[in-house]
Order: structure tokens, then sequence, then C-alpha cells
């Protein structure tokens, strides 16, 4: 069965403890905001959209126990719950944009007067539970398109593919963008093989990734980031599939460190380079990678490892938390939940699906 | 002052104790051939070249302090003490090489009927001094015609390099291949700054090349493996340079894991890529990097470090100890001691100088 790290039914809650991983495969319940902000507070759960859904669920589930004696009580409620939420991660933009929504919602639901207190607070109820749905449909949906557009490059095959970082359930409300396409190859029985790189410094692939693999019982091996290179030429590799932080107008893509030499070592192998994400992803405010910021991370994430040092005092680090892989590298693909467009026609494409919808 | 892990007097041998680096920087006597034995076995000295140095200086020190009778008895004594360093490290083929010049050396001194019995033990001992040196002026003359001719390509301006794994003075008698030519434009005010790569899984950059850099006060940076192409885009990178375990006959290179890769992103950012190595490193034996087998390493050099677990429980790994870089990504050239050479003549040129000289 898929990894489930949200786990929620109506009045129940429960995350899986990513601090405990991969040692340790723990399930927390939540029973409230109070404890929805500290497990997104103490990074028990990660990532951005998993945050704002785990955030807006602790808040259904408080809103379903609980009786309140007016409208007006019940939105003052909601907002300041909505607000203390986002104080958790300040600088995380989904549960910012979940808590507008939450609270423009609940005016609507109010100004609707043809419902009763009941009625409202169950509609609320039901528009935090559809959140964790739509992720996990969008997630579905980029599955499914990118596992078909690559069998259908190569004659519906069993493929080998390569995968960086981490971006499966445990990255999103469930399933995953480009952990998302290798699991859907690998519910069609056409996975032949998926290399995971470490990923280095932070070691999601190692940790979060292998773990996923490991869970789902898919052919898989790890291999550290140098090794992508030496693996595609002793190996046929069919396809490398990576996530993205952040597409922009030109198709120049952010992702985390190592993507983009992930990129090079696959142009220069002839393997075809998928990068998947929501629509949401996609930035048409900034026009190319040249403006895309990089942060450069603490120096003590590469020199010490549990606490443990690993390099050699006093050495100094340059440590970019993301690079940019230009449009022309991405020779695969763009993987969305409305399909697979070059980089370069994602702004088109995306206009159009947008104007007609 | 450049790094000495071999520091030697006639009748004094020390050597700094690689298993307490990077943290503790402990030298240790070493005043016979069981001693040098434990040093090579237990692995406090590594490194082909510096393993024979060793064991061979470990046999003068005892050789300096011991009164024979006979010249058979010192050539009995040699030829044993020959067989138990070489049985330190089996599978080492430089000390078993150092040991069969040892005792054809020590035969033909007896040979020479002029020679009284001290007279032999000293040129024995002078022969095994020469030993160190000799290693020591390759790797000088190795790093000054890297040096030099990385400086004519670039109009004598200070640069900046890449380099991988550890070269240096911990992996050779002293000095260093692709570190001793870093070492040398260091040395001529001509380094603006190094980037040393990690080197996953062993970390031979982030332990030994750090700990040598920091050690001589370079201008110096670590990388991990996957940030290489990042830092050539967003750096001015004038070379990378680095070792060879092998260089075969058409030009072909196998080194650590991890070459193969940099090599395809220098050449895609037109950064020139440099292998840096002894004559004797040439293998004409072997046409192509396609007849070079690639030892594949234990998993567990992955997924623990200094025994702690790093990746998911259960998880696969592919670990290949080296890879091969095909001649035509090696886009400036090989540097030996005697030039450097495009790699596809390296071949002819070798033959020439050996020739002639």
């Amino acid at each position: 069965m898929t990894l489930q790290a949200i786990r929620y039914q109506r009045g129940s809650l429960e995350i899986l403890d990513q601090l405990l991983l991969p040692e340790i495969s723990k399930y927390i319940s939540i029973n409230n905001t109070d404890e929805g902000w500290r497990a997104i507070k103490s990074m028990q759960v990660r990532g951005a959209p998993a945050i704002a859904i785990v955030g807006c669920l602790s808040l259904a589930i408080e809103l379903t126990n609980k009786e309140f004696q007016s409208t007006q009580e019940l939105k003052d409620f909601v907002v300041e719950k909505l607000d203390y939420l986002v104080s958790a991660r300040p600088t995380a933009v989904n549960i910012a944009d979940a808590a507008d929504k939450g609270k423009s919602m609940i005016q609507k639901l109010i100004d609707d007067e043809k419902l009763e207190l009941d009625e409202i607070k169950l509609k609320l109820v039901q528009e935090f539970e559809a959140m964790l749905q739509a992720d996990i449909d969008v997630n579905k949906r980029i599955g499914q398109h990118g596992a078909d557009y690559i069998l259908g490059e190569n004659n519906d095959q069993p493929v080998k593919v390569i995968t960086h970082c981490n971006t499966g359930s445990l990255a999103t409300a469930g399933y995953g963008t480009a952990l998302g396409v290798i699991r859907s190859l690998h519910e069609q029985n056409k996975l032949e093989h998926v290399y995971c790189t470490e990923t280095r410094p932070y070691n999601q692939g190692a940790r979060l990734t292998a773990y996923e693999l490991v869970h789902e019982k898919m052919e898989a091996s790890l291999i550290c980031d140098n090794m992508a290179a030496a693996c595609m030429s002793s190996n046929k590799i069919h396809a490398v599939i990576v996530g993205a932080d952040r597409v922009v107008a030109n198709g120049d893509t952010a992702n985390k460190i190592g993507t983009y030499q992930l990129a090079i070592v696959a142009k220069y192998h002839g393997v075809p380079f998928y990068v998947a994400c929501p629509r949401t992803t996609f930035d048409p405010h900034i026009k190319s990678g040249k403006d895309i910021h990089i942060e450069i991370r603490p120096q003590d994430e590469m020199t010490t490892l549990k606490g443990i040092r690993i390099a050699a005092p006093n050495i100094r680090c340059w440590n970019p938390a993301f690079d940019v892989t230009p449009a022309e590298l991405i020779t695969g693909g763009i993987i969305t939940e409305f399909g697979v467009f070059k980089p370069q026609e994602l702004q088109k494409q995306i206009s159009k699906i947008l104007g007609s919808g």
C-alpha cells in the first residue's frame, strides 16, 4: 500500500513523525490546532503542501469536536486559529494562502443566510478535507500523465529511471510528484529499476526516498550523487525524473542542488530529462532562471551529520540549496496535472488550459 | 610548510597517523619492520606509493641500527624482512615491486666483490632513502609542469580550480599529483581559489584534501559532489584537475568514482579537464577504458558513517569504487613528470622519451 504520511478520517488525524525517519516509523495523533502547530514547528511534518494541509486538518478536527453558540463565535475562533497556525512557519507560503482562503470561506458561508450554524461548520470542515484529496488527486494525475508519456516513448516496455531528492508521499499530501510518476510506473508493472541519489548534504534521497522505495517494494538502488554518470554509462537508463521548486516563464527550473548537474549528465548520455510538478509551481512573473535567487545554506549542514564532524576542521564550505536547470536541458518535458509539455511551451499551454477552463 | 605525512632522517622515521585524521594530527614513530608492518596493516599509512616507501624505510631504520657478522646474514635478514613487509598488504603492487627491487639490489651489491659488509649495508639504506626522494621529485615535476601549462593557458593570471578525491601529501610520498599541481600554483601566488569535492562515499575530499588545504592556508572551499556544475555556472573556473588510478593505451583514464561525471560537467561549461599522474600510472597493455575492470565496493560504505546508519533500512546500494573517463573528455591534457600531453598522444610521447632516455 502507498505510504501515507497523513492519515485522516473525520475526527481523527495522524501524521508520520518525520523526525524519527528512517529508523523509526511512528504515527503521532493530532487532536487540535495546538498539536498541529507543534508538529509543524518541530518539523515532524515537512514540505510546503503537507504543512498547509496538516494545519487545516488540525483545525477541522477541533471544529468537529467543538460546539459553538453563534456564527460570530465560530468565525472568531476560525480566524484566530488560522493566524496561529501560520505563525508556526511564517515563511511558508502555502499555509498562509490556505489561511487566507479559510478566512474568506467562513465569511462567505456566514453571508449565505440560508445556512444554519451547524451547516456552516460542516461545510468548512469539508472544505479543509477537500484540500488533502485535491493535492493527492493532482499528484495522481501528474503520475499518470508522466508514466503514460514515458511508456509511450519506450514502446510500453519496462523502464529504468533515476530520481533526485525526495518528491514522494513524505513531501506532499501523498503520492508525490516525480516519485508519483515512478509510483505510477511501478503500479503498472513497468518499472524495471529506480536509482535514487543520496542528495547531499541533507540526504533526502538516502533517508526519505529510499524509505519510500523500500516501503513500496520497488526494485531500487541508492547511489551517491557522483555516480549518476557511471550509472548511465553502465546501464541503459530511460529517463531522469525530478521535482521542481519553481518553474519560470521561459521554462528554466529551480530545484534541489544537484539537479542541474544531473541534467547535464543526462543530456551527454542522451537520456530524456523530466521535471514533474503541479501547475502551482509555475511562476510566470519571473522571466528566466538568471533572476532566481539561490539560497546559500549554513556550512555545518555539510561538515556535520547527526552531530558528528565529517570534514576537516576549519575548512570553509559553499552550500547552495538549489540550482537552476536551463530549459534546453529539460529534454523530456515538464509533467503537470494537465499533461506533459516542452518547457518552452509551458506558459502558452497553461494559459490556454486555464483560459478555456 | 608543506604537509609531510612521512618524516625521515637517517635512523628516524615518523608517519602521520591517518586513522586519526582529520580530527587529530599525530605522528607515530616507526623504529623497525615490525612497527612498519603494523602501520601498513592497520592503515595508519595508506596509498600505494606511501606504503612501499614506509615499508622500505622501516627496514632502512632497522639496518642502520643493527650489526651483521657476514654478507650472508645481511642478505638473509633483508630478504626475510622484505617478504614480511609485503605480507602486510598482499594485493598492493608497489610494495611487492619494491621488495623485488630490494632483493636484486642486495644480490648485486654482494656480487660486487670490491664492497665491504658495512659499505653494502650503507648502500642499501641509501637506495631505500632514494625512493622517498624520487617519488617527491616526480610529484614536484608534475606540479611544476601542470602549473606552468595552466598559467600559460590563462595569461599567467591567478586561477580558480576544482579537484576531486585526495591526491596530495597523504596519498603519495609527499607533495601530491593533482594536488601537487594546485600546491605549485599556490606557491607561485597564482591560486585564486580551489574547490574540493567531498568525494562520497569515503569522503577523501572532506577529510583528507580539506585537511591539506587548511594546513597549507590555501583559499579553499569544500563542495558536495553534486555542486560542481552549479559552481562552474556561478564562478569562472579555469581548470578541473584530478589524479588517476590507471591511464590506458588510448588515453582513457580510471579514477575515483565521480571523476567521469566531473569531466562531463567541465566539458559542458568549456572548462579544461586535466589528469595529473606519474608515468608509472600509464598502462599500455590495456587498449581502451572498456577493458578496465571496475571494483564494486561494499554497500555499508554508503549507508553508514563512523558506525552510524545514514540511509533508510534495507535499501540496496550500488557502490562502484572507480569510473572511466574517456580520453575525449580530458580536454586539458595529462600532466606527467615529463610534461603535459594530449591523452591520445601519451603513448607515443612516453615511448619517445623512454626510448631516447
